[in-house]
């Protein structure tokens, strides 16, 4: 997973869960929907001006949206280390489970 | 502070504590000397491509880049806080004497 997937993936979160949509966002920080859905869809970067912006409308610092990076590639390090027939389920889900049945590994990952 | 400035601070830190100049770093990254110093120095960004081939370099995953960068933004938000004279102490020190002296703000922040 490169950064601006890990990126994306937040900054998508992070408006559904406001329950935003892509225009209401692009009205409020001045970006256009198809670039804001490319970031979102981890297709381009962002620039450091531009995650700013989307920050401040998001109402989150900084730090706060790269902690959330940083756990989104702690989840797909998790996922990584499993077999492949639980990569469908979640890696919230997944990581419980396995830190309930006590596998080294994922416990580590997952704590 | 910038994703970009703090994204070039950390890249620094890393390269120094390795004892690497940056024509190694260069060589082994395949980046230019003169992009890489740009980066460093926060004046470019940096690709989510040219971010992986740096960590695979200076042997740190993303994730652990990312964790650094958020520890960067933390230590700016409590220089953020204090007064203009103590600015030059470092970031660390700062933090660890107001959080010994019970400043709420600060102690909240270095946590």
């Amino acid at each position: 997973m490169l950064m601006r997937h890990a990126i994306g993936s937040v900054l998508r979160r992070l408006r559904t869960e406001r329950g935003a949509t892509l225009r209401e966002l692009s009205e409020r920080s001045r970006i256009s929907v198809p670039y804001l859905s490319e970031i979102e869809r981890g297709r381009k970067e962002a620039s450091s001006e531009i995650l700013a912006a989307l920050c401040r409308v998001l109402d989150v610092t900084e730090r706060e949206l790269l902690s959330e990076v940083v756990a989104e590639f702690a989840r797909v390090e998790v996922l990584s280390l499993l077999p492949d027939r639980v990569h469908a389920a979640s890696a919230v889900d997944v990581a419980e489970e396995h830190a309930a049945s006590a596998v080294p590994h994922a416990v580590l990952l997952a704590a």
